[in-house]
């Protein structure tokens, strides 16, 4: 790239944006600048006001841009089901997908403690607080199913467990629609521990 | 999407940006205010700082942050040669693969009069001048091979042989390493009436 100064500044600030690597940041930097500035614009003061706004919530840590966001916020939720996911996209996609009317609390990551994050960077501590104070009748783990995701299901059904709350884990096993033939050894393992009568 | 606001209008403000729809603008938003906010910080400052600095070079028309661009203000450059192609991008491509010395003028466009685009949206009056006045000897077409982009090099040519310029097009054959049997019949059409002495 021969390009330099503000240009060159661009095309490596876009590659900020997941996805992006040098050949896309260049295309959309040229696109911008040349076919569509009032956009560029929008979107430099649309990046702008996020940041000033956007929060966390004080009670379930999602991004929000008031001190409480919708789903705290909103009195027609029922206080006693809350469901733990690892980041606020989770929350749009259960929203979205499900019927769910609960509260939400979000972790923005998982337990890790080889990267130095604990109980206390998760927010668990308030967490904790809540399940002690608050009403909570059960508490729904649906953290992703890694290494991690597994751990920090474990250390917060142990909390759950002191606090005498009951625990339950969202289901593993085939996607809906997908073919057994197809489906990987370890989610049709999941599938066949965790069968159900039917 | 129940987002509102400021985290809506983000999500929004990314769909400018070529090859990004609603899922990638959502997630890009949610990974820029959760996990990279000096980022964020830094692509809108970069996006307004591009916006007011960058603008078209006088006299080829290619983004430049100064009146000239580096290749037409560059005194090593061969001015007898001028390359004409349709995008900044394409002044990227050509300058980092080939060994061209020359200057360029970029259209910016292509004629197209059924979308308005005649010959002065593209700066043709410009170009024309320069070939009138500027001592240019080769004038090389790298406009691409949709019907619009041939339309503009047969206008460019009659231009340049009414002012007595020499003009060439890029040749257009099979890829380097390409192999004929996967080759497109059009392609192989034109490498076969394009063939020469070996």
């Amino acid at each position: 790239m021969r390009q330099a100064g503000a240009i060159a500044e661009l095309i490596e600030a876009l590659r900020c944006l997941p996805g992006v690597g040098p050949k896309t940041a260049q295309r959309m930097t040229l696109h911008l600048l040349q076919r569509d500035r009032d956009a560029a614009g929008r979107l430099s003061e649309a990046l702008r006001q996020a940041l000033e706004k956007v929060g966390l919530c004080a009670q379930c840590r999602t991004l929000t841009e008031h001190s409480l966001c919708e789903y705290c916020a909103s009195p027609g939720r029922d206080r006693s089901l809350l469901c733990i996911v690892e980041s606020p996209a989770e929350v749009l996609a259960i929203s979205r997908s499900t019927g769910y009317k609960g509260l939400f609390f979000v972790l923005n990551g998982r337990l890790s403690p080889l990267d130095g994050i604990g109980p206390e960077e998760l927010g668990l501590d308030v967490l904790e607080q809540r399940l002690k104070d608050d009403g909570v009748a059960e508490l729904i783990l649906a953290t992703n199913t890694t290494v991690e995701g597994e751990a920090t299901a474990h250390y917060l059904s142990d909390m759950a467990r002191r606090h005498g709350v009951r625990t339950t884990r969202i289901a593993h096993g085939i996607p809906f629609g997908g073919e057994l033939e197809y489906v990987d050894g370890a989610t049709l393992s999941h599938a066949f521990d965790g069968r159900k009568d039917f």
